[in-house]
């Protein structure tokens, strides 16, 4: 299975229209901390390592995901591979001395909705950027995969979406650091 | 805390006089992955990193590991960080993904038997290498580790170990190997 996200900017009239028009799933809560390779530089590699906290409805969950690099031009589709962990720190502490470096950790209030069978939307409100609207797919083999990314951007597009967005909030974060320390 | 292990060679007789003395807690099997670093020799630094499963009444267990240098010269006590992995092929999966490759894989049954408070046994029958003993405590403090191992050397010399050996498993496979492509 290849899952295929197409991210937007959203601003509370969007995020009120997914409210009224699609049952939410549940409320999450996201601390992400991303991971520098030791002797790999990520950003040209265009891979990532993450360890995500997740909290909702009273439950603590942990995951380490390796992210693939980008396999389509319109969306920001990958090879993910992902792992429940149970102890989040003592992972850190393993990735630390293994020469992983923290580059930053992500904040942000995730709502889900059930928009039809295999799509979801989230609302993502990201500590430090702002708001935005994800929508997730699943397609069983690569040929489907540009439609579904058209499909995903009309529904997004319906919804009141003007302007998406491939850069994942790792990288807008760290280029928004950028932006800062020039003009500092 | 600090684990302290010293382990010896071992026969049958030694194997006897254990089984004769002191309490099996259990019989596990171990199926160790060892992992070479992207960009770090490990064999220089003297660390590893270690996927086991575990096996043992039914039971299935997997654990990451990564091993810090040795810290003393007579024992092979290091630093150790363990957490539990729920799926070891996809954890192996990430791990070759960010580049690290396996070395080999030692297969061990290991009898686990209770010599005293915070004292265990374990012996080792080595897919390859043969019959060792492992003998573990803890400390509490560096300043104790010395006299505690030799209380340890001592309790395995009483069982008739004649010769220690500070290499690990993964050492002395690797070195059985280059001896053997030698030969050939």
């Amino acid at each position: 299975m290849i899952e295929i996200e197409v991210k937007g900017y959203a601003n509370e009239r969007v995020f009120e229209r997914v409210r009224e028009n699609f049952k939410l799933i549940r409320t999450e809560y996201h601390e992400d901390t991303y991971f520098r390779h030791p002797c790999r530089n990520f950003a040209e590699t265009d891979e990532a390592l993450r360890i995500r906290v997740r909290r909702f409805n009273g439950h603590f969950e942990a995951f380490l995901t390796y992210k693939g690099p980008k396999i389509d031009q319109n969306s920001k589709t990958r090879r993910e591979i992902e792992v429940p962990i149970s102890d989040p720190d003592k992972h850190t502490e393993i990735l630390r001395n293994l020469g992983f470096e923290e580059v930053l950790t992500i904040e942000k209030t995730r709502e889900k909705y059930y928009v039809d069978k295999g799509i979801i939307i989230d609302l993502d409100d990201v500590n430090g950027l702002g708001k935005f609207i994800e929508i997730e797919a699943l397609a069983d083999r690569e040929e489907v995969v540009e439609e579904t990314v058209m499909l995903l951007r009309e529904i997004l597009e319906s919804l009141g979406v003007e302007k998406f967005e491939r850069r994942s909030y790792l990288e807008l974060m760290l280029e928004k650091e950028v932006e800062h320390g020039e003009a500092g």
